[in-house]
């Protein structure tokens, strides 16, 4: 079982926020995501995009803001839950909540804060009869660790950046790359069309255009994948592999959530107009894209408000009546939970003589 | 007059973040704001000093931090009164509001967004009797332009980093420069005490310690100021002069904002429980340190939260009627009023062969 005082379901760049917002109160904070990296929409859909609106940051990357949210919540030493969906919640008798991911992985806290975007991020499956049969034995719809792959054959479905880039990644430390699309065209940044083409003139990666992969081959696990070319549908051929990946991108379902006996709008989560963000089920906030109540803007930056006013709230839950006061950090420093301290140099006072 | 769509009262983060908000929704904004400079608190008090609660800056200078929000918001245009205070307000037949400043500057805007944080920044001013008559004629409690000092004999009072940041700066402009100060030490960043010391011992900075500044003398305008050494109270001494500034610090008043008939509550302006941060006179708005509702932080997050709010209101009452369909800056780009665009980089659609 995993305890913490801050369950946060959701590693999105509101839950991130949450982690530092939190531990400037000494809260400490654990995260489940779905996918197996941290940011949420912004590193999943657009880590290489550009933001405008990030106050203060005039433009930044996706994927940097992300790097940015690590950087500055790390201090806390946040525990990560990743690629596993939380599924269940249970209230338990002393008023702590137990939530228990599609894994089994068990989980405990006095506060949950849901910051879970739009959803957990599902992938899109292809139509193949047996697929299922095959997950985790060969067949992985995204990439955890690309060391599993080291050495192996690997077919590559799909069209856009994440089949392009994942295909120039581990064209470098697998056996074999086979990339296979429905189109001749590819749509993504310029730069992985043009190191794709080059890799395949240079060998390293095999490009099957416009086909298919229809079926799946094996006994206990994957060893080919049937691949028909779309002209020619007949013509069905075997490549021989150890990994078939299709990557055709991931859509947010709020999903196992909308169980909890949440109030639910719009696909959101209701909460108490703002005041701390907290859902019907007292001890359950929810924050960021997933909660919705008047004025709702689905931005970062109010994501990074209701944090903030969350953690307050949060706060007094586990701290029943004492009282806080809140402390700038300009002038209070921040103290880590990994005993670093950062504090403002002092004004000295000093004679002139 | 000066007309707008949206009359910022205060040029602090908050503010200036809503100018760019609002930017996003092609709407104009002005500022006003007391001090001859942007940034509110954070370039007033401490420009030199690290937050660490801006999110995705694990730490940024306050100085920084309003250099940046300026760059953020500058393609949008925004027109400014500094140096001035926003005294009156009063409500036209056609809905609009004029604002007009203690030096008699009118602002027309069917908006008000009132960003004044914790007040208008007022001078503390010493105990000098007759020293209201010679304000704007040699006698001046912040510095709008440096050159105005440029060969004239000044005098300095005060032992923060104000008094001594402006002596260093003074003193390779102004034909002399005199600090005067009640105590031997001075309070301050160690690389300022240390520049003043070595130009005192360069002769560049006269120095009068402990010492109090007890009169102003002159006929039409400061010619010189009296000087009673602490030590020796009835031995007061004349230093010519044609500058006389005393730096003893701005302390912020919530000042005229309070007579012009909005809720007050703890010395801020009560707003809707934080749908869109409106006060209880339509079309006037209050967000950031400004304003109260509960759960209310003082926080600069919490200011961009409801500067960007507030912006969706005010684009309701300026374009009634007309509904607005809340657009990603990272997929619609950002048209600066300056002709400027920011975009994206899209996606290549191209075949590989
Ligand atoms: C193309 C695009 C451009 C955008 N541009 C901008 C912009 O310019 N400015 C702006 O402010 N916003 C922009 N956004 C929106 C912005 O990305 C979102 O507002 C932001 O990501 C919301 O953050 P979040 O942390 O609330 O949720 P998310 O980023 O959606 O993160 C939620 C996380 O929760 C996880 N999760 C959900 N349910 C579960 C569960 N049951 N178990 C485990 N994990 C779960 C998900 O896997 C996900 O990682 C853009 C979005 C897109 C798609
Ligand atoms: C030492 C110190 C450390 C801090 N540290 C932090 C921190 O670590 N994190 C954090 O989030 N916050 C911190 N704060 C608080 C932060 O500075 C404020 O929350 C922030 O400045 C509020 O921004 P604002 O734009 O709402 O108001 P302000 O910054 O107060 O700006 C308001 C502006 O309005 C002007 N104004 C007011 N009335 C009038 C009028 N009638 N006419 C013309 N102009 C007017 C004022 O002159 C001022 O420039 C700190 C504050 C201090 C003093």
């Amino acid at each position: 079982m995993i305890k913490t005082d801050i369950l946060i379901i959701g590693a999105g760049p509101t839950g991130l926020f949450a982690v530092f917002e939190a531990g400037l109160l000494k809260l400490k904070c654990h995260l489940i995501d779905a996918l197996p990296q941290a940011g949420g929409q912004c590193s999943e859909i657009y880590p290489k995009k550009p933001i405008y609106d990030i106050p203060a940051y005039p433009e930044i990357l996706a994927g940097d803001l992300t790097d940015k949210l690590m950087e500055q919540c790390k201090q806390f030493k946040p525990g990560f839950t990743m690629g596993e969906r939380a599924e269940t919640i249970e209230k338990q008798e002393d008023g702590s909540f137990i939530v228990t991911t599609n894994k089994g992985t068990k989980h405990q806290a006095p506060v949950v804060a849901i910051a879970g975007g739009l959803g957990s991020f599902e992938p899109r499956k292809p139509l193949i009869p047996n697929i299922a049969s095959f997950e985790d034995k060969g067949v992985e719809y995204f990439i955890k660790d690309p060391e599993v792959y080291r050495d192996k054959r690997v077919v590559i479905a799909g069209g856009g950046d994440s089949a392009l880039d994942w295909s120039i990644f581990l064209s470098a430390i697998a056996k074999s790359v086979t990339l296979v699309h429905r189109r001749n065209e590819f749509r993504g940044a310029l730069d992985s069309v043009e190191k794709v083409q080059e890799l395949k003139n240079q060998g390293k990666i095999t490009l099957i255009t416009p086909a298919e992969v229809t079926n799946v081959v094996g006994h206990h696990k994957v060893e080919a994948v049937v691949i028909a070319q779309a002209k020619n549908i007949e013509k069905e051929f075997e490549v021989e592999c150890d990994h078939f990946i299709p990557l055709f991108g991931l859509s947010p379902k709020l999903g196992p959530i909308a169980n909890w006996g949440l109030e639910i709008e719009k696909n959101a989560i209701k909460v108490n107009n703002s005041l701390d963000y907290q859902t019907n089920i007292p001890g359950i906030f929810a924050i960021g894209d997933v909660n919705i109540y008047p004025g709702k803007l689905k931005l970062i930056l109010c994501g990074f408000h209701e944090a903030t006013l969350m953690c307050q709230a949060a706060y007094q839950i586990i701290n029943p009546g004492k009282r806080y006061v809140l402390k700038y950090t300009t002038v209070s420093g921040v103290d880590g939970f990994d005993g670093t301290r950062k504090e403002s140099p002092k004004a000295v006072v000093k004679a002139i003589d």
